[in-house]
């Protein structure tokens, strides 16, 4: 933990060289530096614009990071750059140069402090390591800016460093295969806003995804025919790795095993079963047997396959979610456990979770799993990833304190899971430190976070909208200090990333469109749109409820698809709502009137187009409900006031639920404030 | 030519079993199928939809295509199928049984034919090989459509085969590298058009773009770091052959090497220069040296370690624009010139053509190059494809006829310049066949045509743009019936193709949309928007006049890359005037004055967003010239005439170039029509 310490050196340096920064509301940085002073002064970029690099500096993990910075900057700003590479050496009459001292092996003490300073004709950039310099560079590019008609830099100084060193995304392949080209995007996107961790999810029920010479039913059987091959797994963790981020892999065991025993069915703990790969979502009872000496050789040939392409440290090797089923239907099993002393299924498992330490260490890899394998007799060695909380009917972070109070290194996911669909509010509020005390000691064993994003319901074209832009705020929780909480000033500046992340790929914009334009059957999208802008998918695992109601193969391009979390109209409704209930402001009155009028048309314009447009049918009862709804109001504020009557068929109007089997899965995102507005015009 | 033969008797028995279509003007097939029945029957799609395949049919190339139609038939219908796999052997009670006799090995003879027959409960696809089953199942995606507010297909039989055998799109991937999902989903909407020949321009000045591990300088220091590992190569040409694609690679030999003398300049012809990668577009004189016995050993060892990665017979070798500067200059080239008897560098040229001809019969590769390589001496087993035209100073197709009539084989690639920023009407009534009258034998030696995607202006985010969907019209020359010539029923139909082409992932619609958020810097698009509809990128190379205004690294997000050929705008507008001024007809007034209305404001509408957008700048003096036009035709239209300064005024107007220094580089498609509408007032 030495560069935690010295992060708290370089922070408390911060504090002192500096004044606190002076309201510079309009930038839209995220994450939100350490320390940032604004001034006045602005640098338009020019044709000539230069940069160089110096120190170590020849490095091309900065080499490249840089000229892509110049690329970036020429297509965003429309510049033509005469230069369109760094130079190198005692270039001081370059427009912007880096400065690093050393370049760095990839891994959990990395320096990732920088300091940038912007001057009218200067850019300064200056870090210990390469990866310090790449962090300041994504500052940079958020910092892009228009002043008097052009676009350059505002003249700033910035101070900065990580508050947590493990700051990731996991990325499911397993249930919903994601192409090269998807994990690409996304690592650039992370990159954008500093998350360091790739935590890449690569077998499960649903499928095994890579390709392992020495084992080759696994990919050739357990795959579906997707999997990434050797190179490609080497080109993304290279990828990454010049973005400066590790990847660590995620190997599921002993249970989530459906797709390793659809290809080596003879280390199942039920030899009787005939494997196939899983076609629905949950948790399902197929388990490697711990007890057969075969599943050791077994894994120890995977591991030492797949372990030189991972070149981080740590090793994931899953461990949750295990009942233990077949294990209790085993007599064979059962004998092993009586004659070894094994209590109960929790301790064969961490008896299993040992022999694995074992193998892995013998590859130079750290084992690191799901909360479950913290078992009294797991040794303090592994990290312990924490994961559940009130879904799971435990106490949010709960195993979180009990492996720092037990001497495990941790990292936190949950709350933030962000395929439960739930506002970026939610995640951007947890924070990894939990509000109880603890020793210094043990604080420095939470090493940051991980957003999950698993992908039942995610395909390749919707996962950027999973995604992004609420990961941005996560990235912002793991890097920025502890008292960044204001959600206003974070929706400013999240809406502002949200569409610079295009520009990296990110498709999560122009997905939405095509799903609206293919819903709508290439017919006018217009009400489909504004409806989407009031509608956010259903929460927390609703929307497949069973596991059963989507398969892997079924359509993921309904309307719950194109919605997102967040739904856009809903915040600047519930301003007014609020703001009329506590002032009858016309202004507010204007707003709400206007939204409601909307709202009103949406119905019919949807049957203007049903007919040439059949999956809009599922949308209409729906529409009407909101019609219905939106009139009463509008009546209601005609009048100013509303009837008990009115107000109880408004009730009844949000609480009816569309037909599950019509695969609606939507809910109404600004309910709370019609309920608001319904209560305060009849309370009148 | 068997083949061919075959074909025309199939044609020949379509036409007699069958009598011509019936009118099926609701259809929006494209390529238009050989012979077509249309029923009034309709076969919903049902969640129990089934698949089976028979006959030689376990080959993996139309299961994996099947597999692909259920999921495109999900993904389009929304449909939750029970059955997501396809079924084999005997399933009678399959909805839809595909059968084939044979599994094809990939080349220019495989039969491609099909029949297709849809009831209302039942579809039946027949076809010799898996090929032609392959182009049967690009029809039906192409045939979903909705009845009573139901997908589902229409009932039709169709009989259909193509009119040539080689239906190509040439990728250049040297000016511009274009990654390898790019490259993926160009060929699964090349198979959604049937066209089957992708032609990879693989080596240029600009780049060498593949992996050569016996000769490593080629892509680690002539690629910037961007070319296809073997892997990749291996993977994309698999990818291809899956959809029936053959994948014909192109190394451009002896000129456009500037890449290869980056490398490798002891080859080159000027041994004093220093070589080092091109930034600009044009023609540049670096040269092999074809006197140099190493050159032929170093070609020898590049084509021994490529030509395995390629399947196909045929292997391009460029061979184009060498004006053989270089070899001018050099008194060793001309002392073996004059030694050999060769008399000119034309002759030379064809010297080292003969020799790389050898070289790569060895290893089982027909030869094939751009028209250049057809001199006297030039064996007839050449394939020579034919390319230049006016532009060129040539009649078009000058080169076909003269192959032809030489004994050679020959395809097509002039009036197909896709590049050249063309309404897709210009290639779409351009034939492969000549006018001028051939023998049976001459005929049969025109195999098809290319559309070609040179991409100096061209990145991997705008290609999709410039390729769809205009190529899906040259598609349609190449496979359909001579007589297809209707415009009018051509856009129809290409309309409803563009947007289907989203679904394969192709991304022209959504790209251009963020192409105007980040030229409006998130503001509001509408006015840039309505402005792209009638706007068009500068034409027939005008863009990059001099090739040094746009480098490789320029940025390609400014409003000209925003726009594509065929404004969409502009065809309604030329109908509306034209009827008037033919007939004064009320109506089409009203369409006239809502045009000019609305681009009367959009000068309005960029000033409001021009200071916080700066890429709107270089718009505004264009679109002043577009409100004051529209201003002037308002006010003649009102007043019933204009005066002729008027006239005078607009003319001068329309002319007015924007500063070549801006970028602006559209021009207005609707010039014509305002020039007429202009004229026919004054005359009044």
């Amino acid at each position: 933990m030495k560069t935690k310490i010295l992060h708290l050196l370089i922070l408390f340096f911060f504090a002192m060289v500096s004044s606190h920064s002076q309201a510079p509301d309009k930038l839209t940085l995220m994450p939100w530096p350490q320390d940032l002073e604004v001034e006045s002064g602005f640098q338009a970029i020019q044709p000539g614009f230069t940069l160089a690099i110096q120190g170590a500096g020849a490095a091309s993990r900065l080499e490249n990071a840089s000229t892509r910075f110049l690329r970036y900057l020429g297509d965003k700003t429309g510049t033509f750059l005469e230069v369109g590479y760094p130079l190198f050496g005692q270039t001081q009459n370059a427009t912007m140069i880096i400065e690093i001292q050393e370049e760095a092996v990839l891994g959990l003490d990395n320096d990732e402090s920088y300091e940038l300073e912007i001057l009218t004709d200067k850019v300064s950039l200056k870090a210990q390591t390469d990866i310090g310099a790449l962090r300041g560079l994504s500052t940079l590019k958020q910092l892009i800016s228009v002043q008097n008609g052009a676009y350059g830099f505002p003249q700033v100084r910035i101070k900065d460093a990580p508050r947590f060193p493990w700051r990731g995304l996991m990325l499911d392949v397993s249930r919903h295969f994601m192409p090269v080209e998807v994990v690409k995007r996304n690592l650039d996107a992370m990159a954008f806003v500093k998350l360091n961790v790739l935590h890449w999810h690569l077998s499960d029920d649903q499928g095994f995804r890579v390709e392992v010479k020495s084992l080759p039913n696994l990919h050739e059987r357990a795959s579906d025919g997707m999997y990434y091959t050797q190179e490609q797994i080497r080109d993304i963790v290279r990828y990454a790795d010049e973005r400066g981020i590790r990847v660590v892999p995620e190997f599921d065991v002993p249970g989530h095993a459906t797709a390793i025993l659809t290809a080596y069915p003879e280390y199942a703990s039920n030899l009787n079963l005939r494997y196939s790969l899983e076609r629905n979502s949950g948790i399902f009872d197929p388990t490697l047997d711990p007890t057969n000496e075969e599943v050791y050789t077994f894994l120890d040939t995977l591991f030492k396959e797949v372990a030189p392409l991972f070149p981080d440290t740590y090793f994931h090797i899953g461990g949750d979610e295990n009942e233990g089923k077949h294990w209790d239907e085993n007599s064979q099993i059962q004998r092993f456990m009586a004659e070894n002393e094994i209590p109960d299924n929790h301790e064969l498992q961490t008896y299993f979770n040992i022999r694995l330490e074992k193998i892995l260490n013998g590859y130079g890899k750290k084992l690191m799993g799901w909360e479950e394998i913290m078992t009294p007799n797991m040794p303090k060695t592994a990290l312990i990833h924490s994961w559940r909380g009130v879904n799971e009917g435990m106490e949010p972070g709960e195993s979180l304190i009990k492996a720092v109070k037990n001497g495990y290194q941790t990292i936190l996911s949950n709350g933030y899971y962000i395929d439960l669909m739930l506002s970026v509010e939610d995640h951007y509020l947890v924070d990894p430190m939990p509000e109880q005390e603890l020793t210094e000691e043990e604080q420095n064993r939470i090493l940051g976070g991980e957003a999950t994003m698993w992908s039942e319901l995610v395909t390749p074209l919707t996962i950027d909208t999973r995604v992004w832009p609420r990961t941005a705020a996560i990235a912002e929780r793991f890097w920025s200090s502890q008292e960044m909480r204001d959600l206003d000033d974070m929706h400013r500046r999240l809406k502002a990333i949200s569409l610079k992340l295009e520009g990296l790929g990110i498709r999560h914009i122009q997905v939405r469109e095509y799903l609206l334009r293919n819903i709508a059957n290439y017919n006018d999208t217009g009400a489909l749109r504004e409806l989407m802008q009031i509608s956010e998918p259903l929460k927390i695992y609703t929307r497949n409820s069973g596991g059963t109601q989507y398969q892997v193969y079924s359509p993921f391009t309904l309307f719950a698809d194109a919605c997102t979390p967040d739904a856009v109209d809903a915040k600047p409704f519930e301003r007014a709502v609020e703001s009329y209930v506590a002032s009858s402001n016309a202004a507010d009155l204007v707003v709400i009137e206007e939204y409601l009028g909307k709202w009103g048309t949406l119905y019919e314009r949807l049957l203007e187009i049903e007919q040439d447009a059949p999956l809009v049918k599922p949308i209409l009862p729906y529409a009407k409900r909101i019609r219905e709804i939106s009139t009463r109001l509008l009546e209601g504020l005609e009048e100013g006031k509303l009837r008990k009557k009115d107000v109880v068929d408004i009730q009844d109007l949000l609480k009816e639920k569309d037909e599950p089997s019509q695969n609606l899965d939507v809910e109404l995102a600004v309910k709370d404030e019609i309920l608001e507005l319904a209560t305060f015009l009849s309370d009148k």
